[in-house]
C-alpha cells in the first residue's frame, strides 16, 4: 500500500523548492535525490516565486531562520498556494524563540501548508502555545509513549481538523494524521537522534512523496515517514566496528537510495487508527 | 598531457575564493582539499576584496544567491580581475529565474571569467536567451548526444569567441573550448547526477586548476573535468552492495585525494575537435 | 584526568548555541552530538539572545561573517556574558581580511570569552597585529615547532594573562593555556589539515566539554583538543586503500561517537609546562 507512493516518486521525478536551514541543507538534497526526486534551494525574497513557479512542491523549514529568508517564505508561500502546489512546513525550533514560534504562527495563518512536520514539542507549541522545546530537540516529558497514545493520537487528529493540515509528528513513536485517520508507526532506531537533521531530511523527502502522489497526500506522507525509518534500521544494521554518527548518516541516506516498493511494502510498520 | 595538470596544482596549492551556495560548500572546500588546492569562503560584500586579493582564483556560484552575495560577487569578481586572477562563474539555474539569469548575465558584462561552466540548459541560457532549465538540472531536450555533437562543438566555439572566456559545458558528454579548440571528454558515470553538487565541486577545482596552470588554461579546464570524471568512475567501482549516493559522494571524493599524474593520464577519455 | 571531561559531557548533553560558518556548519552539529553534546544554530539578531538563553554555552565562529551575523554575534555573546554562560571566540581568517581582523578584536573589546581558539597565524594576528594568515590556513612562518616551543609557550601564557580567557592554539603541536599552566598535546595527524572545518568541529565540541566541566575549564579545553587529535589518529588507522579525505571526515566523527573515559585517558598525549 505504501509501497507504491515510492514508486510513484521514482517515476515522477518531483521537483521540490526547499527553504531550508544551512545546518542541514546539503543531506536534504541528498535524500530528495535518494528517493527519486530532485530539489532546489532559494530563499531570496527576489528569486523565490520564480523557483517555486517552476516546483510541485515547497518545503518551508525554519531552522536558521533570518529576516531576508522570512520574507522569502511568506513570498514562496503565497505563490504556491496560489498554484496549487504542496506545501510543507517543519517549524525547527518553535518554542525555543518567539521569533521562531511567531514565524511558525504567522505562517499557519497567512499559507495553507499541506502537511505541518515537527517533534512533539514543536507541534505542541504550535496548538497550544505550551509545550518546552530543548533546542531543536522534542522535550522528553512531551514524548509521544505507548501510555500516552491514545490521548495523542485524539490531539493530532484534533489538530488537523482545526489547521485542515496533515499533522506529522515524528520521535519514537510516529503520529500522521488529518482529522480522520491516524497512521501510528513504529520504524525507525534511537540511533537516529544521534545525526543533525533526519527530521529535515524527511521534511524535504515528505514534500516529494505529496508531489508525486497527490490523490493519497496521507498515505504519501505516512510513507515517508516509513521510508526514512525503516532506511534508520537498514542503515543500522550495516554498521561495523567503529562506526558512530557520520557513517550512520550516510548509510541511511544510502538504503533511501536502494529503496523500492517490495522493500517498504516488507519493512513498514504501522497501523491506522 | 592533462596529468602534468594535477601535479601542478599539488605543487602550487592555490588558494582558491569562492562565492558560492550554501547547499554543497562543504564538499567544494573538500574537494579543493583533495585535489591539493586550499578554499575560503566570503560573500560579504565588506568582506570579498580583502579575501579575493590573498587568493590566485575566484569561484563565482550563483546556487542561492542573495542581494547581499550578489553584490559581494561583483565586488569579489571586479577586484579579481583588477590583479589578473583567475575568475570563474558557474551559473547555477540560469534560466530557472529572472534573478538567476539577469545576474548570470551582467556578471558576464562587468566581469571578465576565464571560464563559465554549468550544464548545457545554463549555458544555452545565457548563450541564446533560450534554453529550458528544469531546476537546477539540464533539460533532456538540450543534451549534448553524439547525435547533436557537431553542432554543439560549433555551438561552444562560437560562444567562447563572443564572450572571450573558455566554456565548459558539462554532461553525459563534456565540452570545453576555447573558439578554436574544443575538448571533447567522456569521462564519469550517470550516477554522478544522483549526488548534489558535482557540479559545484568541479566550478571549484577547475578555478585551482587554471590558477595552478596559468599557461594552459583550456588544458587546465579539460583536466579538472576528466578528474572529476574518472573520480565518478573509480568511486563508483568502490563501491559495495547496499552502497548509494551518499558512500558514492565520499567515494569520489576520495578519489580526487587519491588521484596522481598516471591515473589521470590513463584514464583521461578525450578527443580534440 | 582528562578522560573524565568527556564522560560529564555524555551526562551532561551541555546544549550549544553556534553562530558560525555555512562551510562546515554539519560537521560541527555532528560532531557535538557525536561527543554527546546537542547544537543549535542561530544568527539573526532577532533571534540570538532567546536561543542563547535556553543553551550553556555560545560557540562563535566568524568565518563567512556578514553584518546581520556580526550584529548576532555582539547580541548572542553580551546575552550569554550576562547569564555567566560559556563563551568561545574561533576567529576564522583574522589576519585575511580587516573586517574579521576587526570584528574579532571588537568582540574580544566587548565581551568577555571563556577561550579562544585558533591557529597560530590568527592568534598572532590578535596578540601582536601581525603573523600571517594564508587565507584560513596558518602560515607555515609561524608553525609552532619543537625548537620554538619555549617561547610559545610564554607567548600564550602571557596572551592568556592579558585576554584573562583560555588562549588554545592548534596546529601539528597544541598548546592550550591559562595565565599559569600550559597543555602541550601532540595528539592528531597532519592529515587532518586536509579536511575542511577540523578547527571548526573542535570549537563546537570543546564550548560543550567547558559547559559540562565548569569548575575545570582549561582540563576540559585540553581534553576536547586530545579528543579531536585522537579521534584523528583513530580514524586514520580505520582507513583502507582507496580511502580519501571525505571518508576521513566520516572516520574522525565516528572515533569521537565511540569515545569514552578510558580511551580517552589511555590515548592523549600531552605534558604541562
Amino acid at each position: 500500500m505504501l509501497g507504491k507512493c515510492i514508486t510513484n516518486v521514482r517515476n515522477n521525478v518531483p521537483l521540490v523548492h526547499n527553504i531550508t536551514n544551512y545546518v542541514t541543507v546539503n543531506d536534504v538534497a541528498n535524500v530528495l535525490l535518494a528517493c527519486g526526486g530532485s530539489p532546489i534551494m532559494s530563499d531570496e525574497p527576489d528569486d523565490v516565486e520564480d523557483i517555486t513557479t517552476i516546483c510541485g512542491g515547497l518545503n518551508i523549514n525554519i531552522g536558521t531562520l533570518n529576516k531576508r529568508s522570512i520574507e522569502g517564505m511568506f513570498l514562496a508561500g503565497k505563490k504556491a498556494n496560489e498554484l496549487g502546489h504542496v506545501v510543507l512546513l517543519d517549524p525547527v525550533g518553535a518554542g525555543a524563540s518567539a521569533l521562531r514560534t511567531n514565524t511558525a504562527v504567522k505562517l499557519m495563518d497567512e499559507v495553507k501548508f499541506d502537511v505541518i512536520r515537527g517533534n512533539i514539542s514543536e507541534i505542541k507549541t504550535l496548538a497550544l502555545g505550551s509545550g518546552t522545546t530543548k533546542g531543536v530537540d522534542a522535550d522528553v516529558a512531551d514524548a509521544v509513549t505507548e501510555e500516552s497514545l491514545d490521548s495523542a493520537v485524539a490531539f493530532v487528529k484534533e489538530l488537523a481538523a482545526k489547521t485542515g493540515s496533515i499533522i506529522a509528528i515524528t520521535g519514537a513513536i510516529d503520529l500522521i494524521a488529518d482529522s480522520e485517520r491516524c497512521f501510528v508507526i513504529r520504524n525507525g532506531r534511537p540511533e537516529m537522534g544521534k545525526i543533525t537533521g533526519t527530521g529535515c531530511q524527511l521534511s524535504g523527502m515528505m514534500t516529494g512523496f505529496l508531489v508525486a502522489n497527490p490523490e493519497n497526500k496521507l498515505e504519501a506522507a505516512a510513507a515517508a515517514v516509513c521510508t526514512m525509518g525503516l532506511a534508520g534500521e537498514i542503515g543500522w544494521s550495516r554498521m561495523q566496528e567503529g562506526d558512530g554518527n557520520s557513517t550512520y548518516r550516510n548509510r541511511i541516506i544510502d538504503a533511501i537510495f536502494n529503496m523500492d516498493e517490495e522493500t517498504l511494502d516488507n519493512g513498514a510498520k504501522f497501523e491506522i487508527r
